[in-house]
């Protein structure tokens, strides 16, 4: 099996890319910090299917950490990255940046991106500054691959919302596809982060996507007291062992807080807490 | 003689861009606010001479005035401009949006830019916001019509600096060429701001130019104390009516402060004073 061709610099990728571009080819383009698990390879497929030609990136992003955050520790795997990769096949080049290529005047100097109020709700109330990071090198990386297709995991709805926000208010020339999480059998959802549970903390982590799920149940039974829905969540993840940053029932399509007209099958249930060090994050939409 | 086409909508411009892409042109873009004089005609000619087409745009962008500032009184003389566009001739299109076409989502909820520190001074100190509404603006722009190459204006000098910046540093895939200050006879850099002078205040506003090309002779003659170079040019600028902003002596390439190992021609002087309502700025290179 071919081996897959890592690019390291800009120039490479521009160059790689007008290539494509002359050969009139499509592309689609799956960022990702790396750390790669089967969430990620289906985001793969789904840009194969979209496009004429898949570009990947691997970069752990140090605008999206926040200070006491695991940026130092996060899992840096690239060989068995490329293993996985080469294993699925059709992924033209895998774009592997150090940090000064994407940041060249560094990171205090850097032009920053400040998203809108989401970006300060639901997990970013909890991370100061984390889509804000997120939308920076999103845009650096679209800037250089000029890709058609974005392809985003759902797993971060409230990336992909935001995502979607940064590409139409800024007139970038893509468009957003985000694919469905993937989850293991007992329902969590794959994350790098899984890897930070202790088998102990694994065997209980299962109980985010369930309380999600019956809040979601409960919805589309007819239920509207969201505050009621959500504190019952809540007290489930506790009771599981997470300590929990919130639970919360949302518009699916622009995550503002419902309304009575708002039908269940409009509404995403999204939930974050801390089991162990590792913060989880999931949502069902109803 | 044709008139030139009037592009309402970002969707008008992607079409027309992406059809000169089919045919290989190249693309060479030049923004301006309107009410246009030979500056900005000296652009367009500029722009035909670095690529196969050019185009331009008129949009005086809310995002860069502060409140107590001119957004209001701006003049916007459309009809005039088409007559000077068409004179000059070779502009492919004219692009002539909304606010609400450049900012979607509305001023308030906008995705923010935030430029380096250099954009706190200068004209930065004294228009708090200003280089980050350029910012927003020109980022917009340049993803909409994704031109080879951004024509600007030298008498902006330090929104060249911050606008080279920005691309380099988001990746932009466009590459900026500054042309030449345009001026009266008499020294006074053309500028849509002058005609807001009274017959008077036009007689002695060539002063500005003159008190930085004074500083620069002096440079070139091998001068080094910068402060009372400074200090002089402000003092002559009073002399003549101004109330004065700044005159600084900054490195041309960055504009940091210089140091001792500068040569005069690394050098550029630039300044910026109140004449009745008008703030004039200019700049002289060494």
């Amino acid at each position: 099996m071919a081996q897959s061709r890592i690019v390291r610099t800009v120039d490479g990728v521009r160059e790689l890319v007008a290539g494509l571009r002359g050969a009139r080819r499509t592309v689609a383009f799956v960022p990702t910090m790396g750390n790669l698990h089967a969430g990620h390879l289906s985001l793969v497929k789904l840009a194969a299917a979209k496009c004429d030609e898949v570009l990947m990136s691997i970069f752990v992003n140090p605008t999206q950490f926040g200070p006491a955050e695991d940026y130092g520790a996060y899992p840096r795997t690239l060989d068995d990255d490329r293993a996985q990769i080469d294993a699925v096949g059709g992924v033209a080049a895998v774009f592997v940046p150090e940090v000064a290529e994407i940041y060249p005047f560094g990171l205090e100097d850097a032009v920053r991106l400040t998203l809108p109020p989401l970006a300060r709700e639901l997990c970013g109330a909890n991370r100061p500054g984390h889509f804000d990071g997120v939308a920076s090198v999103v845009c650096r990386l679209l800037n250089i691959v000029l890709p058609d297709v974005l392809v985003l995991g759902q797993k971060d709805y409230q990336q992909c919302v935001l995502i979607e926000r940064m590409i139409a208010d800024l007139r970038l020339p893509s468009r957003v596809v985000c694919g469905p999480t993937q989850r293991d059998p007992d329902g969590l959802a794959l994350s790098s982060r899984n890897r930070y549970l202790t088998l102990d903390e694994r065997e209980r982590a299962p109980a985010l996507h369930a309380a999600l799920a019956a809040v979601s149940e409960a919805l589309r039974a007819g239920a509207t007291d969201f505050t009621a829905l959500e504190s019952r969540a809540i007290e489930k993840l506790q009771s599981a062992g997470f300590r929990p940053d919130y639970v919360e029932v949302r518009r699916a399509a622009d995550l503002v807080p419902p309304c009575a007209a708002d039908r269940p099958h409009d509404l995403v249930v999204l939930g974050a807490a801390w089991m162990g060090r590792a913060r989880l994050i999931d949502n069902v939409r109803v």
